[in-house]
């Protein structure tokens, strides 16, 4: 264990969790998203897990048991024809597009994160169709499905990973370049890349930009269009809230999509599904990106879910996110002896995402307490703590708690 | 419109009615099946597409709306740790497995069918490893998906796909015969090809047969591993009930799991998860058929849906399936005048899946006014009306009113 270099007196912590916890009561009073946690069914715990998976927004029961009774229980079939089953890839695609600032028409849901990933790194090895560029760089800091994926992805086209620390990506790409897949958000550190920049340096090598956004949807702006990605996956059960193992989404920006070639060409992809042609003819649009039939009751919980951020600025949330990250940061800096537990999330807010990790020799121990204490974040092993900080739903008295239960935890 | 060779008087037809409808409620009073009907949401329509969407089992509401509030609501990240969420699968898999005579441990539930055709076609291909055998067989009359996903299996792995009637795969196989996908019955005909004899002939070429269940699974035994089956996927949303758009599911026998190199080769289906090392190590066993995080609201939507089959032996539904094709044909044949719809349907037992298909030359209006009157079926462009029996909550009565009614339509 790491020496304690200095430790509040028990006067002096007492004097800063009271200073901390009127900071927390002023920040709270002048939030404008404060209003949100009501949509969500919470329960006094401090729910800090919501990068890993958001809470219930509190109708959503009531509109799976809709889908459930009434259109599957009673409709039955007709909800394929009549109901609003069929274009729901796309109509949750055009939901979840202004999130990540996208126009509508070009995202489309379904499918887990990984089977997207394949799409679009095969997707982007296709459009850019250049057999000397053999390259696929792969973010080595990413959550390692994007890895694995991507490996079969460039084993399957003829092409080879290189895995590559997001920091040397400019260095790395070159005239072998063929696409290159970075994690906008580190899973474990937090660590937000450089979209903007990352994405214009691999198009001045020639090669095509594949962003993984699980960790920033919802958390922070993306800008895809403004910054002209190519393509984009994202899951939807983390700060989007879709529930358990929600559908995820693929991105295929509007200049692609007449030449994006699709390595899982479903029936539910082809221009004219219910022809059943022996002949595959692609959709145009976002439409290509589908493979099989809908996943109907998780992709209309997920429908409902997003109806939580009607009216709700993502500008506003990230303000609100590296608000509460800052004061967490800001808490346990007071609270928690020096040394005890070591930072890993980028100090500045342009390299920052909307989490907080904490390396800590007894990790499992510590997040094994914290949660029976009420606190609830996850382990990333073997000694990463992870807090998400989600803004629709944690407040800053939320935040100065868990600083200060930590605290507790670690002196126990 | 085929002339009329001969049409039974008003007087005839109203004798063979009534005698038809005491037939069935005879067969109705002797149906060892008669009270899993209860078991589901049902109202006085007779649904005849549970060859497309099956209806909704009973208790499935309850039981999704437990996942809903108290497992993601209430529990939130603890389900996957402490619930049985990450199992869910595996577990799901040996829940079907009996139902197409598999041992358990080979099926794992997940993803769409499409995906699993991709996971299957690959894996096969793999397996055979042998770059001699360049041909994927694949049956020409299937379900198009696929073929358009077999395409794009060949494709990424050198192959070329050769399309055939499973009439004539025996003659097709050879040398060069990577594998063959078949689908155990047709879509659109309701025919059922021969898995055993076809089986046996793919391996006798030194092949790998790829089944597709989706028609069969939940209507006849299929006798995966005593046929020696090698891959096999089906959906969940027909006959077993699922839900719409339910998770699929991949068969890999035994034999071959150790071999099987997927080309999705997703988080989920690593040997150690939860590590997440750069490097990807296979999983051992059914696991290793996983990609992305599972997609629990459906996932266990279906899970509770197969309770239906508890104590229900696939061959007491196989002897009702045929019982009520067989009563529906002789129906149809008593009230429908003759040359006015053409049965695709093999007569033969050993042909016939648990639907019926009528080459009706307008059927759209058909289909279209049937619905209205209260016998749902579906429609396959441009001609063929499709009735799909179910043998857990169709009976005999139903079977009679759907001719008689598809009769009157008819005459209209």
């Amino acid at each position: 264990m790491p020496a304690r270099t200095s430790s509040p007196s028990c006067g002096r912590r007492a004097a800063m969790s009271e200073s901390l916890a009127q900071r927390a009561a002023a920040l709270d009073a002048a939030d404008e998203l404060a209003g949100a946690r009501k949509l969500f069914a919470l329960d006094e715990a401090v729910y800090l897990d919501g990068n890993s998976l958001g809470a219930l927004p509190a109708h959503v029961p009531d509109r799976v048991a809709d889908v459930v009774n009434r259109q599957w229980g009673q409709l039955r079939i007709r909800s394929w024809t009549e109901g609003d089953w069929w274009s729901a890839p796309e109509r949750i695609g055009d939901r979840i597009a202004p999130l990540v600032g996208a126009a509508p028409g070009q995202i489309v849901v379904g499918d887990s994160t990984s089977v997207n990933v394949f799409k679009a790194v095969v997707g982007a090895v296709r459009l850019n169709d250049d057999p000397a560029r053999t390259d696929i760089l792969v973010d080595a800091t990413t959550f390692p499905t994007d890895g694995y994926i991507a490996s079969s992805a460039a084993r399957m086209t003829g092409r080879r990973i290189v895995p590559v620390d997001p920091a040397d990506l400019t260095s790395a790409l070159g005239p072998t370049t063929a696409a290159a897949l970075v994690n906008h958000v580190d899973y474990r550190s937090g660590r937000l890349h450089d979209l903007p920049g990352l994405t214009a340096a691999v198009h001045e090598a020639g090669a095509l930009a594949v962003w993984d956004l699980c960790h920033s949807a919802g958390a922070l702006p993306v800008g895809l269009d403004a910054h002209g990605v190519d393509l984009a996956v994202g899951c939807t059960y983390k700060y989007l809230n879709g529930g358990p193992g929600s559908p995820a989404y693929l991105y295929v920006a509007e200049r692609h999509q007449a030449s994006f070639d699709s390595p899982l060409p479903g029936w539910t992809s082809h221009a004219d599904p219910f022809a059943m042609t022996p002949g595959y003819e692609a959709a145009d649009g976002s439409t290509r990106g589908r493979v099989g039939t809908p996943d109907i009751l998780s992709m209309l919980a997920l429908e409902a879910a997003l109806e939580v951020w009607d009216g709700i600025a993502i500008e506003t949330v990230r303000a609100k996110s590296l608000a509460l990250t800052d004061f967490f940061l800001e808490c346990v800096d007071a609270y928690v002896p020096a040394g005890r537990v070591t930072s890993l999330t980028p100090a500045e807010h342009a390299s920052r995402g909307s989490q907080v990790a904490l390396r800590c020799e007894d990790a499992p121990r510590v997040m094994e307490t914290l949660t029976a204490r009420g606190v609830v974040g996850d382990l990333r092993r073997p000694d990463v703590l992870r807090f998400g900080f989600t803004p629709l739903y944690v407040g800053f008295a939320d935040t100065e708690r868990a600083a200060r239960v930590l605290a507790e935890v670690l002196a126990g």
